[in-house]
């Protein structure tokens, strides 16, 4: 086998790689979706399906994640430390993305045998972003395109504001009604778990940047969330 | 340079790594400590010392990471991929304890006006179980000491249940009294980032299971959170 067939084939290996990676991010956004419908149509079923596929993007990660030690072991190449690191922090952030989708869902069953709360309404935008976020930044490292990751990065300010924003909404509906207190912690908990995904994709941005340009990304990352710091 | 010599120096290299994962775990701990003190006394300056700390264990996570990598392609061996994709993960691990750790300083510096809440009692004893599960489980790397990171991993079902009564405790010191809520949904999200650095700690206890035995642990752990679940 010469050196450019096994070049060759160690290119193939990547590609496919990046396809499994990308696959379970596809999942892990199916799985938001579906999460989300199940919390605001309070549908018990499709929350308990979420929850029972959370085992499936665990299952890939641990076969992602082997693959990809078995790539640096077989074909190391110039690029290759930033790739494996960059794979392997991409493929556990997408299977944290999928703990909060099942999250979601387990608080809307939580949620399901009281009336659906109307503090719920700000979730949706919320998660829209979130989920916009996600699918920009898979379509970023397919293509290995890091001013698309800056783009995604940048917007994460924009979901943390919008997030702090209904944090003290909820405060308000709490404040004013103490029976909403309840309902209103699960709300406040799925709020945070979409700003932690929206935190994941900044962090597969910054992922994607180090793999193209061999450094973190220069500029400090604004931090709207100003729920926890003052 | 012959084969044994080659073994030699890579398994200098593991030892090493090991002791700089177990270095930055230390770090962790110590963050988490002090955290908590500063919450307890509204120490604002060693709030804010824990914060600015985080981005050391930040840094040392980059640095490790990148070092078992550079291990992983210079010198393959049997029970390599187990150790390489350990490593990530531990280290992965102890970088988010430290993240929770900067977290729980944070809120101590947004309550930091207000007079001490009485519902942070239940806090501490949480805490300190989160700290010696820890304690526990770095031992347990350096040892490679699979039974001890299985008891690790089954006290987190006591952490669990002691978050859940904390939690329930919480809801009604706000139901109680609504100018309680505000400083009440900031020791919520302490209490759940205590919650959380156990998961993680169980994490780190799997991953020593992993490598020690090559497969997961068995048995489903019992998971005693039952604030979103039910």
């Amino acid at each position: 086998m010469g050196q450019e067939h096994i070049l060759k084939s160690h290119d193939n290996e990547l590609a496919r790689l990046t396809d499994e990676i990308v696959r379970m991010g596809e999942i892990a956004i199916e799985q938001l979706r579906e999460a989300m419908v199940a919390l605001q149509r309070r549908d018990a079923t499709s929350a308990e399906s979420v929850i029972a596929r959370d085992v499936d993007i665990d299952e890939l990660e641990r076969v992602v994640s082997e693959d990809v030690v078995q790539l640096a072991l077989h074909g190391p190449m110039a690029r290759d430390l930033r790739e494996i690191l960059a794979a392997l922090r991409i493929a556990s952030a997408i299977e944290r993305v999928g703990d909060y989708a099942a999250n979601v869902a387990k608080r809307s069953v939580a949620l399901g045998f009281t009336p659906p709360p109307p503090q719920a309404r700000g979730l949706g935008p919320l998660a829209e972003i979130a989920i916009e976020m996600l699918e920009q930044v898979l379509q970023a490292y397919r293509d290995r395109d890091a001013d698309v990751a800056a783009a995604v990065r940048a917007r994460d300010a924009e979901l943390d504001a919008l997030y702090t924003a209904l944090f003290r909404e909820l405060l308000t509906y709490m404040a004013e009604d103490p029976r909403m207190i309840s309902s209103s912690i699960h709300l406040l908990f799925v709020a945070k778990n979409i700003e932690r995904i929206g935190d994941h994709a900044t962090n597969i941005a910054e992922n994607i940047w180090y793999v193209v340009h061999g450094e973190a990304p220069r500029q400090e990352r604004t931090k709207l969330d100003r729920t926890s710091g003052g």
